[in-house]
């Protein structure tokens, strides 16, 4: 198809589209004319995919590019998946990371492994976990590894019903995807339904007497 | 104390405290003589976690004075909550919730009812469930209330741990503080645990024979 068509189907207008071209974020079309090139049905697919980690996601475009390209590496789900999350912009500013104390290190490790967590490699998760101990810490919240670990096991949780969704996916490269869009869209709807599930705690725990909330059927 | 204290003890900047003085973040001190001010030992605590809002929570100021603001109403925890989630920005970006046609709200709503919630209010969440529902759907992944309801029982979990953490504080703006420092820290920490989770899970169930990964008593 021509990028007009690509524009129209995706929604993304053309400038945007030449835009992630030259960034290399999609691979180059087959030239058929002089300033017309020719784009497959995967490039369409690969566009929303690079809109939805920019536009839903919040992605850099270099981080978008180091994204795209841990999906494509012909290696396991498991070694793409940390190359993505290396990739990923971590959840706490970078400011948050600088000067954590080697005591947070040390919770942070104390937590993966009373979680019962086995991690390869140089993940970045071990040194943002220790940043948001620190953080927590200097507001007087001194949680240990056993205080997160009810949080960590939800989190296993939440890990397993994500790698259950990809189980059945025979391509490599589309188990990848589905894994990485998994862990940068549904972050933020997690945070979400968290909030909302506070929402609802706190006024099932302590609206004032009188105050119209039907709670019944809630619990 | 002096400026120069609640700077030391911070380790704030005196520039940056000046510049939430006249942001009105903290709360103007007593003036003792000509160009010098008093702050009691609350204004201290007041900057820590104004501070941490910003550098570890990633707020803009209008936000952490917003979220502030909600902290000091004199209304119930779970008022203030919602006053608070109204102020954060929202985990999705601002181009996510526009043009989210109608049938994701619906399934939105359809998600809150199925998991027994009882919202109060105008909350900002039901449109940032189906801005992240519409991201799904356009990537492929038509996701009902009925796929995200076991996410949403382990966001309802969060919550409960959330809401159990704060029930034995007696002062309600103490109170209402360490709901919200638990709403906007925390969910980093999750989605750091649930990266980490995942890794240990694909390498559980992905890492190639032969690859030097001690799985032993990992379940």
């Amino acid at each position: 198809m021509k990028i007009s068509e690509l524009s129209r189907r995706s929604g993304v207008p053309i400038g945007t589209i030449k835009y992630y071209l030259r960034e290399g974020l999609l691979p180059p079309g087959t030239h058929t004319a002089r300033n017309q090139a020719e784009y497959p049905e995967s490039t369409l697919h690969r566009l929303r995919l690079t809109r939805a980690l920019i536009a839903v996601g919040g992605l850099s475009i270099a981080a978008t590019g180091n994204v795209l390209r841990a999906i494509d590496e012909p290696v396991t789900l498991f070694k793409s998946l940390g190359m993505a999350h290396c990739a990923l912009p971590p959840p706490f500013p970078t400011e948050a990371h600088e000067d954590v104390e080697e005591e947070f290190n040390a919770e942070a490790h104390a937590l993966v492994e009373a979680a019962g967590w086995t991690i390869v490699g140089n993940t970045p998760g071990i040194a943002s976990l220790a940043a948001g101990q620190k953080a927590l810490s200097r507001l007087g919240i001194k949680w240990t590894a056993k205080d997160l670990l009810p949080y960590a096991k939800l989190a296993h949780a939440a890990a397993r019903l994500d790698l259950d969704q990809t189980a059945g996916i025979e391509n490599r490269i589309d188990m990848a995807e589905r894994a990485i869009v998994q862990t940068v869209l549904l972050e933020p709807i997690l945070a979400t339904l968290r909030r909302l599930a506070q929402e609802h705690e706190a006024a099932r725990r302590y609206a004032p007497a009188g105050q119209a909330v039907d709670l019944e059927g809630s619990e």
